[in-house]
């Protein structure tokens, strides 16, 4: 008991101090837990079944798209690794190198894969030749390592998972229209799915992915006002092609470069997930990635015919949601507060008088609303409530993501609402990347997109006053 | 289309030459690819789609026996490798060791794990304190390396996918059971999905896992006659719990062991289908792991009306079957070849006479029968099929198995079978290992297992004469 105990603690208020928050967090609810291989993630069953979830509902709408999936290697010789410039000096001072198979030293070492750009232009270089073999829309769930020093669970590890997907395609227009296509999936995704609003745009050139002619995002603000990329998708053009010497014979005979994009979204989602809805009583999940959607717990469960009615009841939702029955020897009150803190987003409650009543107590874990509800409602009832949970949550983190967001038209004005206000800062930008440094030098706030959806706040830079070029979401990031 | 038609050029006769049949057969059927990684597994979206219908599956058949999933470290330090000896003895040899981080040496090496026993016993270590946490049955879905020198798709090679179930129990008696039930899923896995039929039964000591008390082991008979382990389960009693201190206060209030096991398969599965199913044509896959089930195929397609009824029979048929149909400009002939190659289950023809008539024609993949099927009979028809093509095949491969089981009371006999006759040999073993390295020594044959099924061939060892224990399974293998 000492142990389950532990877990529903009294956590850190997330306006006391919200690193600690969100540690106290993805410990308590479980989703993570120790080993001793260090800034290495680890996934314990409530963690792993909502990526499980994820998984699936963003799967399923890849393969809407024509996604096909496959598995590449785990690790990159270094001369593969080396051979597109701006990719190897990215990505080099960060990754982890094999030297050693078994007892022998490798003639050439090897990294394991931080990415696979390169790994899948090794392969379409040898599997596509003809117009015919495109387009090519690959994609491969897998982990990924990258060295980092300093680690936080599904925010930065040294390894993550993730799904990176990599196309080839015959047309520029046809690589840049399949870039967007996948960003808007995720968006899409993480709207309706992770109950997540995002702002769609454009990374700048400082900003964009190591060997990309165009990086698009999406971003995020957590609850504290600090923003999160949440998921990116490249345009390549042809320039791995031209590295790697990927071609094909067009109809004309002639021999042509590929256009090529990657796009992928992390784990990190999960923590996403934590930051936008979680709070001071644990994780709040969307039901739609929630493991357990709905738990029945029992009240003076000893009586006669408690047990049963709640065996009844779960097999009859069973049909319609994710349900689980807590028939533990806890208290109905520490019950009460472990669903809590797991962010299962609907209990029920069922004691000797509700069943006299032919009722149950029916507890929204985001609202925290109650409802007294006839037994025989509970079918159709539950469903609809999940519905209704998703949609509110959605426009609940709408709202706050909108109250966070900020216009400033003077670098004045900009310093202080960073310096007071957490959250996004809409700005113009003369597009030199000197303002940007000299931004981000002096308040932390990093450019987090060009947003699709342009505004004109000023004609002027925020911060040099010359003729502004975009507007920008500033924002300081995780 | 000359890429394409190199894919259906005649492969190599089984009979002839059956290994190059084999990487005919991988490369043709578009499972696999190369990349410049020597040695690691590339899975083209026809063998990895293979691959996740095998994980849902299986996957699906933990889960109904309480398995939950996790996801541990890619790698592990070597310390934490070293902490079970027999195990680190067996594994060391042939594992692949990062000693660098982006530019900075390590302080202490890891190795990209080749198993992860250890991991979870770290992990379990830290995460069991009572009888209460009991019992963990946890499974991940990931990939492993190890080291090997002769590699081949899908049987060997150094980078695979797997799963690997770990679990604690608080007794002996709990350990072995869930050893033995893991064994059964698998087993009757292979049987119900893969239509492969298999023998259970213990690996002798010198087989075994190294660090288990017993390995339990599923052997499959290829179309060769060479056998392949396809699945194994292991039971480590309280070794690993001892070397790693993972202990629980039990209810008495003393503190004690817990007792493990793992169990695992791999994407070697995927070589035992070929190897036991396929023919001169190509693949045979059994239509419940078959990502398509059913190919239509359009006759003179350019005649009115046809391709309009190929669309109209695969939007009916998609809500029961895995349907395509193939409306390139190849000729029907090409398309049949390629289909068969693929080793899609059924196909489907359909061209302007048929439809005069009502009709199409359907064509068994694993038999080559043809019939002729009234239109409006197809939806009914094609499931069953199905079915029967499903079963069929489980039985032709329990045939062919049995016709290539021998027995084989003395010395000389074995030696004559085994020159003569490729297959599994029972024959009696009087427990020594000094008779099992002779008999490898002078015939190339192992012992595959001690069948859970007993049976008394002799009262004598088939080598050494002296009086036997058990009767085994020899076999030359993959």
């Amino acid at each position: 008991m000492a142990n389950d105990k532990k877990k529903v603690e009294a956590i850190t208020s997330m306006d006391e101090d919200f690193a600690q928050w969100y540690t106290d967090v993805v410990l308590k609810a479980d989703l993570t837990g120790y080993t001793s291989v260090k800034g290495f993630m680890v996934l314990k069953p409530a963690g792993y079944a909502i990526w499980e979830l994820i998984q699936q509902q963003l799967d399923a709408r890849f393969k809407e798209t024509g996604v096909e999936n496959v598995y590449l290697p785990l690790m990159i010789p270094e001369s593969l690794l080396e051979k597109e410039k701006d990719h190897v000096e990215g990505f080099a001072p960060e990754v982890a190198w094999v030297t050693y198979g078994g007892t022998s030293k490798l003639q050439e070492r090897m990294c394991v894969r931080p990415t696979s750009e390169t790994l899948f232009c090794d392969f379409y270089q040898k599997d596509i030749t003809s117009y015919r073999d495109l387009p090519k829309v690959y994609n491969q769930w897998c982990s990924v390592v990258r060295w980092e020093k300093e680690t936080r669970p599904f925010l930065r590890s040294r390894e993550f998972l993730w799904q990176e997907g990599h196309t080839a395609h015959a047309t520029a227009e046809e690589a840049e229209a399949r870039t967007e296509q996948m960003l808007n999936v995720y968006a899409d995704f993480c709207e309706d799915v992770l109950a997540i609003p995002v702002v769609r745009g454009q990374k700048t050139e400082k900003e964009k992915f190591a060997g990309a002619v165009a990086t698009y995002t999406i971003e995020a603000l957590m609850h504290d006002g600090k923003a999160l990329q949440s998921g990116t998708s490249h345009n390549f053009g042809d320039g791995f092609a031209k590295a790697f010497g990927v071609q094909y014979t067009d109809k004309d005979n002639t021999l042509k470069y590929v256009h090529q994009t990657s796009w992928g979204v992390t784990t990190r989602l999960i923590g996403a997930v934590i930051m936008v809805h979680g709070d001071n009583d644990g994780l709040v999940l969307p039901p739609r990635i929630a493991p357990t959607q709905v738990m029945i717990i029992p009240i003076q469960q000893k009586k006669e015919g408690v047990l049963e009615a709640v065996d009844a009841l779960a097999e009859k939702l069973s049909k319609a949601v994710r349900v689980k029955t807590d028939k533990t020897d806890k208290s109905p009150g520490f019950k009460f507060a472990e669903q809590e803190m797991r962010g299962i987003p609907i209990r029920i409650e069922v004691g000797p008088r509700d069943l006299e009543n032919g009722e149950a107590v029916v507890v929204r874990r985001d609202t925290g609303d109650k409802q007294t509800v006839k037994l025989e409602e509970l079918e159709t009832l539950i469903p609809a409530l999940l519905d209704t949970i998703q949609k509110e949550m959605l426009e609940r983190a709408r709202a706050h993501r909108d109250a966070h967001t900020y216009t400033a038209a003077s670098w004045d004005q900009f310093k202080e609402i960073i310096d007071t206000k957490p959250g996004f800062i809409k700005a113009m930008w003369c597009g030199d990347q000197a303002c940007e440094d000299a931004i981000k030098e002096e308040t932390g706030a990093t450019t987090r997109c060009m947003p699709f959806e342009q505004e004109c706040i000023s004609e002027n830079c925020v911060y040099c006053g010359k003729a502004a070029k975009k507007m920008v979401y500033f924002g300081r990031a995780y």
